[in-house]
């Protein structure tokens, strides 16, 4: 812990603009903070328009990079020290946007790595609820081992009612989303006998909220929001080493 | 209505952090869209670093006045076509910034006047709750006319009230901040005689959320959003004329 001023951190958000508002209400709770001047500064890039990320993984495409690299040139010049990226699809990127970028890029998949890491004891059989992008891209499986959790992937029933409870956030159509994702959380943990449910996808936080599955979730968003400000108070690097 | 692109906004937020996350989601909640690219492209700059706007009004001081522009600034680099503050107290400095910015600034007591003026009949007697700087800056006094509304100051008791509730939302303390904002909300009402209670301090939404008041509220915080998603989708200039 040092006494130096909280850093600029770059959140190149609006993935979708649901997701960068949940971040950055889960970031201002996880701040310890009695006034403004207390809390994390930040340079928020909600930019919407940034193409598909889902269909441009699954299909091969390339259209999301230049407009992700255009975000973070327009965090490096705001003078952030930092970037995280509340949308775990456009990680498919991370490797690509990090060579080219001035500033660290905080990868979401170590930072909830190094939080089950802490917890001292493995985490069981963790089911990967994501987008089918996330899925392909292999982001959790790399980064997670045998030590951390045993990744369990959705069948596709299970994966059917992800995407649909995902695109029901991103639409706003709150009833339908919560009963997607409760019956793929069901189907996860009772048919296919996952410990834990990892939200790797960060509308689903918001489709799961008041579920009653909330004790079964290990959740990204969160757990890159608390990578967020540990390193901006100067506390850690976690989430950025690789 | 155009079919051009939804155009870019830069938000000078931050002050607090809890009012600019209130903004965004009444922002989004204000937006038409399906998905995520229909949604309003965002800069948002979220500095709680910035000086403390009422001391500086109250005490005649200026410290805030180079953080916001360094602000406008920085939004300026990023490409926003027009820049929103959702912090009543920081219009004090409205006109200088509006003087040295290179793109229009929308002012949070003309988008209020804007949507009072299109409801057609005046608002009665409007209570203002809002911060001792709101107050003392003339703010709402000035966008005001008869036309619109009766301006009504509160009392010493009820201004100690709101004071109280705001301080308690930048502290996170919500359970005090929702006592002190309806105590505030009743004298001004009760006694006071008002019609309505205008919300001219972006950290009261949160704290009359759910107090039953509502109905009697104008949501400053509210109609700059709505403001904005008209001015970035190209429908007006509502909130940019003087």
């Amino acid at each position: 812990m040092t006494n130096r001023e909280p850093a600029l951190i770059g959140v190149l958000g609006g993935m979708g603009p649901s997701a960068t508002i949940d971040f950055l209400t889960k970031l201002r709770a996880a701040t310890p903070a009695a006034r403004d001047q207390d809390h994390v500064p930040l340079i928020v890039h909600c930019v919407p328009q940034i193409p598909d990320r889902v269909a441009a993984i699954l299909n091969g495409g390339d259209a999301p990079f230049a407009p992700l690299l255009a975000a973070v040139r327009v965090l490096e010049r705001a003078g952030v020290m930092a970037i995280v990226m509340p949308c775990n699809s456009a990680h498919h990127w991370h490797r690509r946007l990090s060579q080219e970028a001035k500033v660290p890029i905080l990868h979401i998949a170590h930072a909830v790595r190094d939080q089950l890491r802490q917890a001292g004891t493995p985490a069981g059989r963790v089911a990967l609820m994501a987008t089918r992008g996330t899925v392909a891209a292999r982001l959790y499986d790399d980064a997670f081992d045998a030590g951390i959790a045993e990744l369990l992937l959705p069948g596709e029933g299970a994966q059917n009612a992800i995407d649909r409870a995902i695109a029901d956030v991103k639409a706003g159509r709150m009833v339908q989303a919560r009963a997607s994702a409760a019956e793929a959380a069901g189907i996860l943990l009772d048919e296919q006998r996952a410990d834990r449910l990892l939200l790797g996808c960060t509308e689903l936080p918001i489709a799961l909220e008041g579920s009653g599955r909330q004790g079964s979730c290990i959740d990204a968003t969160l757990a890159l929001a608390r990578a967020c400000v540990k390193l901006s108070l100067g506390f850690t690097t976690e989430g950025l080493t690789p």
